[in-house]
């Protein structure tokens, strides 16, 4: 694992890559009792050529800066974090699958562990990453995922975080998730106002692939307007359905356009597509 | 400090008293990623005869189980937690102040420690308590404290946790508390809502002492309705201002409310007026 430490006085210490273990942390740490904590996910994919690469590591990079200016975090340099992130990989790269369907996980979290129970600006922070080798998060063998939807829970409101990948938007949506299970769901659709506006589900972005009024076939997604996570791969499918005509023929199964462009995504990902949208590890 | 732990496969553990010192705890624990994670604040004070009280501490167990069933942690014996808690603070009986102005603060806290990185229930979570001397909060020598109300940030919204005491409420705050110092205020005033209704400050609910329409002297506060830290210190005041008859002559100085109801829960804190809220140590 990876471990930077940051102290207001001495500011950032050298990154040390050292051998998985747990952290010590002082009873007081403010990352366990006010939440100044977040985080990041992207993944390491091994490609047809066996070369590793990262997708679109730098607006990871940015969001987490993003995020950590909200939760009174020092700034870090993104650049340097990512070579950080880019020598662990290397050095566990065996564990990254030999796989289409799997990858390496790799989360970046970012704690302030001031040792003090004033709600204040962190005077210490840890930032720190871990690996895990991952399939796909869920464990569905449908094509789809089922969703819930009620309108008594509320993920995240304007002037909130539901925008920055803070830890307490994931703890307060835990308790609808599992209402969520007993009603036979998979996920929370997140509803927002007295209109219920569709937002995002549990874990990710949303798409809405439809026929508008027109009768025009139309791929559509909520704005990013301070509520909605700004998802790695929402912006990367808006990029890349600009670019084609979505007047593709509909067809029984509504499946084809994801399917197209889940392909699309792992072409790149995979290193079957060339693209700039990939870092090599 | 005492800690007890659980498991969802062996329950609740034998609850520890022993020296402080850190937590040794997983780098993918479910409080430092998702904030799974809640905490509760009580004191215990010393009173005139030198007997040790706490006050009203079953408001706080409550409150500590309602918020630990919204993080979907763990339910505990209330009674059993502050018999812990009571027997904790005999052992460390001389860090009690000798003071009518300072006090032992108290600090349960309650954490996922989940082992991996799914956002679910903790399988794993972690009770404990520390302490620690406290004076009063602000520094303040005035009267009162400056408040900041800007409608561009929200501290809860229904639907969310703003009602029960997780730590993803007091992170996402920050930011706007150092808006507030930017502006050389103290707090933050929180507003809701397009008609910027009143709801609560940083650390404290919020009571107005007014003149009425009908030329009422009135003692008004926000109502528990799903956004409101519904806190001990309030429920007090409401109770115990009840009893009176409101219709105080009302003085050049405002603060003559304000130095009753001080007085009041001083008074049953110290043990100069028998109450049952107390709790004797």
């Amino acid at each position: 694992m990876l471990t930077i430490e940051w102290s207001a006085s001495e500011g950032w210490q050298a990154p040390l890559i050292k051998p998985f273990g747990n952290l010590s942390l002082h009873p007081a740490c403010s990352s366990l009792h006010y939440a100044i904590q977040l985080f990041e996910g992207l993944k390491a994919f091994r490609g047809v050529d066996n070369q590793l690469r990262l997708f679109r590591p730098m607006l990871n990079m940015k969001r987490m800066s993003d995020t950590a200016k909200r939760a009174c975090l020092p700034a870090f340099d993104q650049s340097e974090f990512l070579e950080c992130i880019r020598r662990l990989v290397k050095i566990d790269q065996d564990w990254v699958p030999h796989s289409d369907s799997a990858s390496l996980y790799i989360r970046p979290t970012f704690l302030g562990t001031e040792q003090s129970l004033g709600v204040k600006k962190a005077a210490n922070a840890l930032l720190y990453v871990i690996l895990c080798p991952v399939g796909s998060y869920f464990n569905s063998q449908t094509d789809g995922l089922s969703l819930w939807a009620d309108p008594k829970y509320t993920r995240a409101w304007k002037g909130g975080t539901g925008n920055y990948k803070m830890g307490g938007n994931y703890g307060c949506s835990l308790f609808a998730q599992y209402e969520a299970e007993d009603h036979g769901c998979q996920q929370v659709l997140w509803l927002y106002g007295e209109d219920h506006q569709i937002t995002e589900a549990g874990t990710m972005n949303i798409f809405l692939h439809w026929i508008n009024e027109d009768g025009e076939e139309e791929l559509a997604t909520p704005p990013l307007d301070g509520i909605i996570l700004p998802g790695v791969t929402r912006q990367s499918i808006l990029e890349l359905t600009g670019k084609w005509n979505l007047h593709i023929p509909c067809q029984d199964k509504d499946s084809q356009l994801s399917s197209r462009i889940a392909k699309e995504l792992t072409d790149i990902q995979h290193g079957r597509t060339p693209s700039d949208w990939t870092f090599l590890v």
